[in-house]
C-alpha cells in the first residue's frame, strides 16, 4: 500500500488551509493527514465497550461555542479569556542544542540547524504576537486536542511511523500517558470491571485501575512478552457468572516495565488475533517504543567497542520509519480497538507532562470530552517547546535522527548495565535477560537458594509470599544503606497474592556511566550478604 | 492575631533549610509556613466526607520510594527518570516585560526588576544545571505537590493573604481550577450524590458533576449571591428518604460565573454557619478573587475620567493583603471544611494551566494521591515560568502590584462595557448589575416583553422553558450574524428544567476597547429587532 513519507509533508502543508492563529481554534488531526487515508476502510463501531459514564458524554457545551470558526472577525464577549495584553510575559527564547553524548562510542548527532547558530531574539524567540504559533495562543485557553501547529506535526508523525491501516483514525494530545491510562479506565470500565495486562506491569496503572474500581488480571509473561495461549485460556475459561467478562487488554509491548521484554512480530499477531475473536479493546501503552538498543554483546575485554555502531545511522533511521520487524498493534489493527499511548516523557523530557494518543475517532471524542473537563488542554510553555523543537527547529527526519542517538545512547547505557552484571551478580541465585528495547532490567533473584528460606514446603503460598516479601525488602534496604536505589519487584505484580517469585528492577536511564557499574556492585554485595554467598 | 507580613519572608527563607536540588523532590507547604502556624487549633476531622473511592486512596508507592531524602548520595537505578543529559533544550530565556497598560486611564505599573534591564543569557535564562531550580529539574518527573521552589512561593502566597486560621492547612499545585473541581468530587462525592451550588454557576463543573454522576442541586441568589436563607432551608427540608443528603457546597462566591455577584462578608458568615451546623465541605473556587473593580460611575459625559483612581496603589495593595471587608472562606475556616482553589488563568495566564489548591492536609493527601496517577505534576516549564515571575522578578510585592494593576485595567473595560450597556440596551427588556468583581456581566432579559411570548399562562413550566430557549437562541444567532459572540444563560443554570429566565453572559475580559462598545451595540439590535423594540 502506498502511504506517506516525510518528503511529501512540505507538498501537503502547502496544499492545505493556513493554520489558525485564533485561541483555542477547534481542530481535529484529520485536518492533517494524508489523502493516502481515504482509501482504507473505516474503523468498526466499538460505541458497546464505553463505560456507563462515558456512553452519553459530549464533552463541554461552553466550549464547542466559544470559537467559531470562518473567515469573519466575531467580537468575542462570550468566554471569558483574558486578553493577551495581560500575560506578562513578552518573549520567551529556547536553547535547543544537540546534547553532547555521554558514551565515549557515540558520536554527536547532526542536528544542527541554521536557526541554532542564530543569537539570541533570533527565530528561536517566540514572541507574543509572531506570525505563527506565539504565545498570544499558546498562553491562552487550548482547544483540547492540542493547538494546530503541534497537533499537525504529530498526526503527520503517527503516520510516518504508524500508519493505521483504517481511515478514521485520529490524534490527540494528552497530559501524559499516565494521565491518557486513567481516562482510558474511565471511559471503558465500570467499577467492578476486570482488565487483563501482563503479570508484572507499571504500578500506577495498578493503581489507578484500583482507584477506579477495576480488579486486573495478570497475564503470564514468557521471553516474547505476554503470552498469547495463555490470554486465550484466561478469555475461554472465564466465568460470567462470576464477573463481568474483560474487554479491555491494557499492554506495554515494547521495552515493557518492568521486564524490559519486546513482544515479537508474531507475539503481537497472536494477541491481535485473540483481541479480535474475543473483542478486545488493547491499551496500547508504548513510551519506550523508540527506545531500541537490540542484541548485547559482551563488551568485556573488547575496551568498550561496540559492535553494533557500524549500522549506519541511515540505516537505523530506516529502520524508525518502516519497522515491519516490530511494528505498533496501531500498525495492525484494522478495525480501530488499539488505543494507543505515546509519551514525550522518556524519548524528551518527562516534565512537558505531554504526549499523544491515537485511536479511532469515536474513541479519541471521548478523550477529548473528559479533557475539556478536566485539565481543559496540555500546557501551553509544553505546547510551545515541543513545536518549536520538533516542528521548526527538526523537522520529521531530525526527529528521527533524535531518536536514533537516543537509541545508540541506551544501548551503550545497557551495555554498561550488562556488563556490570556480568561481573559481579551471583549467577548461582540472580538470573536476568538481556532488554533489546526500553530502559528497565528485570533481575529474578531465586530465594531458594537462601539460607533460611530453601525450604518453605510447609507452608501455605501466602506465608511464602509473606516469607519473600520480608527478603525482597530486606535486600532494597541493604542496598539502598550501601548506596544505590533499587525497585522491588512487587510493586509490580498484577496478581500480588500469587506473584511468589523475588524480582528487582534496575534501569539504566539516569544515573552516570561509573555510577551504573558501582550501583550494581553495591547491589550484589546486597544480595551476597543477605544470601549468604561468597562475592 | 499576629500574622506573616510579606517583610519578614525574608528572614523565614534564611532560617529554613535549602531547598532540594533534585529530581521530584518530596517536599510539602508544611515545610515553607511560618512559626504562627503553630499557635492555632488543628483542623477537624473530617474523613467521613470521603468517598468510597478515595477513602482509602495513598497514591503511587512507586513514588513514594522514589526519592529517597538526606545527604548522602544515592545511586538512581530506582526510578525510570531518563538523565536530563537527555533533554534537548539547553536553555530558555524569559522576557518579563510589564505589558503596557490598554486603558489611557491606568498607568504603567511599577515592576521593572533590575533583572529586566539585562540582556539575553542573564539572569533571566534558566539553564540546565543552574545553582537553583534549573532545567534539569524542571524538565524532569516532578512531585504531586509541586516543585520546592514555586510550592515555597505559594504557600507564603496563601499564607500572606489567607492566613487560615487553623495550623495544618496545605497548599498543592494543581493542573489549574477545572481539574482540580473535578478532583475535588470524586475525593467527596459517590455516584448518586448531590451537590449543592449557585442557581447559575460555571457550566465546567456541571458538566465535570454529571460525568461523575453527580446531582447539581441549585441554591437561589440575590445581589449578594447564594441566599443562606434558601440554602439553610433545602438541608433543613431535605427528604432523606428520597437521596443522600448533600453534604458539598460548590461556590463561586466573588465575581461570581457567570453572575459577576460577590458574597458580602455578611453572607459568607451566614453561609459558613450554615456549613458548621449541616457539617458541609465547602469548594470555593475563586479564580476571580484579585480582579477587584469596586464601583461604578457612570463615565459619560466626563471624558472617560476615572474618578475611582484616585486610590493610591498603596491603599489597594493593602486591601489585597488585609481584605476584611472580603475575606475568602479559607479565612474563615475554623474547622478546616474549606477547599479553595486558585487558578493562575485569570490573574497570569490560562494556558499555563495551573492553580493551587489549599484545604486541611488530609484532604490536600488525597488530592497529591489523585494527581499521582494522573497527570503526575503541573507541566515543568509552567511551574518554572510562574516561579520564575513570581520568586526570581516579582516578589510578593511585586505580585501584589501586578494585582492592583490589573484590577485597574479590569475597572476600565468593565466601564468601557458598562457605558456601553446605558447607551445601548433596550431598558424596557433588558436589566443588569455592576459586578464588582471578576470579568462578567450577567444581562437579564424579560421574556414577558416579546410580542408572540406575552402571554404563555396557559402553558406548562416545561413548554414555557422550551419557549424561552427557543428565543434565546435566536437572540445569540442573530448577535453572531451581526459579529458578536454572546454566551447563552442557559449553559449555567443548575435547575435547567425550572430555569424560567433569560439571560446572557457578556465578558469584558477579551475584546478590544472599540469592540467592547461595538458588541454590546450588535448585541442591543440583535435583542431590539428579536423583540420589536425600537432602537
Amino acid at each position: 500500500m502506498t502511504r506517506l513519507q516525510s518528503t511529501e509533508i512540505k507538498a501537503l502543508r502547502a496544499a492545505a488551509p493556513p493554520l489558525p492563529l485564533i485561541p483555542a481554534p477547534p481542530v481535529s488531526s484529520d485536518e492533517y493527514k494524508s489523502p493516502y487515508n481515504r482509501t482504507k476502510p473505516p474503523a468498526k463501531h466499538l460505541d458497546h465497550h464505553f463505560s456507563l459514564e462515558s456512553r452519553n458524554f459530549t464533552g463541554s457545551a461552553l466550549k464547542k461555542g466559544s470559537s467559531p470558526s470562518g473567515p469573519r472577525k466575531i467580537i468575542p464577549l462570550g468566554t471569558g479569556r483574558p486578553t493577551a495584553d495581560y500575560y506578562p510575559w513578552e518573549s520567551i527564547s529556547l536553547n535547543e542544542a544537540s546534547p553532547e553524548p555521554t558514551s565515549k562510542s557515540t558520536t554527536k548527532p547532526n542536528l544542527q540547524s541554521p536557526k541554532e547558530q542564530e543569537k539570541c531574539h533570533s527565530a528561536n524567540t517566540i514572541t507574543k504576537h509572531g506570525l505563527t504559533y506565539n504565545l498570544s495562543i499558546a498562553m491562552n485557553y487550548g482547544f483540547a486536542h492540542g493547538s494546530a501547529h503541534l497537533l499537525r506535526f504529530i498526526t503527520e508523525h503517527v503516520e510516518l511511523i504508524h500508519n493505521p491501516p483504517y481511515t478514521d483514525w485520529a490524534t490527540f494530545l494528552s497530559c501524559g500517558a499516565t494521565a491518557a491510562t486513567e481516562l482510558a479506565f474511565r471511559i471503558f470500565c465500570n467499577r467492578g470491571d476486570t482488565i487483563l495486562a501482563e503479570q508484572y506491569t507499571y504500578p500506577g496503572t495498578l493503581e489507578s485501575a484500583a482507584l477506579n474500581g477495576i480488579n486486573v488480571h495478570g497475564i503470564e509473561m514468557d521471553a516474547d512478552g505476554l503470552r498469547a495461549d495463555a490470554l486465550d485460556e484466561v478469555l475461554s475459561s472465564w466465568d460470567d457468572a462470576q464477573s463481568p467478562r474483560p474487554h479491555v487488554l491494557y499492554t506495554i509491548p515494547t521495552g515493557q516495565n518492568p521486564t524490559g521484554v519486546t513482544q515479537s512480530l508474531e507475539r503481537r499477531r497472536a494477541i491481535y488475533d485473540i483481541a479480535e475473536e474475543h473483542d478486545l479493546i488493547i491499551i496500547e501503552d508504548d513510551p519506550y517504543y523508540f527506545l531500541r538498543m537490540g542484541p548485547y554483546q559482551d563488551t568485556q575485554g573488547t575496551n568498550g567497542t561496540d559492535t553494533n555502531q557500524s549500522a549506519s545511522e541511515d540505516d537505523e533511521a530506516a529502520q524508525i520509519y518502516h519497522s515491519e520487524s516490530i511494528p505498533s498493534y496501531l500498525t495492525l489493527d484494522t478495525s480501530g480497538r488499539v488505543v494507543r499511548l505515546d509519551s514525550a516523557s522518556k524519548i524528551l523530557a518527562p516534565g512537558l507532562r505531554a504526549g499523544w494518543v491515537t485511536a479511532s475517532k469515536q474513541i479519541i471524542d471521548k478523550f477529548t470530552a473528559y479533557q475539556e473537563v478536566s485539565t481543559v488542554a496540555v500546557s501551553g510553555p509544553s505546547q510551545l517547546m515541543l513545536w518549536h523543537l520538533l516542528d521548526e527547529n527538526w523537522g520529521h527526519d531530525g526527529f528521527t535522527t533524535w531518536l536514533v542517538h537516543l537509541s545508540r545512547e541506551y544501548r551503550w547505557r545497557r551495555d554498561v548495565l550488562l556488563d556490570a552484571c556480568n561481573k559481579y551478580l551471583p549467577r548461582e541465585a540472580v538470573q536476568w535477560n538481556t532488554p533489546e528495547f526500553g530502559m528497565f532490567l528485570w533481575v529474578k533473584v531465586d530465594w531458594t537458594r537462601h539460607h533460611r528460606l530453601k525450604s518453605l514446603s510447609g507452608l501455605s503460598l501466602e506465608e511464602v509470599g509473606a516469607q519473600i516479601i520480608g527478603l525482597e525488602e530486606r535486600v532494597a534496604a541493604r542496598a539502598l544503606e550501601k548506596g544505590v536505589l533499587v525497585t522491588k519487584g512487587s510493586l509490580f505484580a498484577s496478581n500480588q497474592e500469587r506473584n511468589g517469585h523475588l524480582h528487582f528492577r534496575m534501569t539504566f536511564a539516569a544515573a552516570e556511566e561509573g555510577d551504573l557499574k558501582e550501583g550494581v556492585r553495591l547491589f550484589a554485595e546486597a544480595v551476597c550478604e543477605e544470601f549468604d554467598l561468597g562475592i
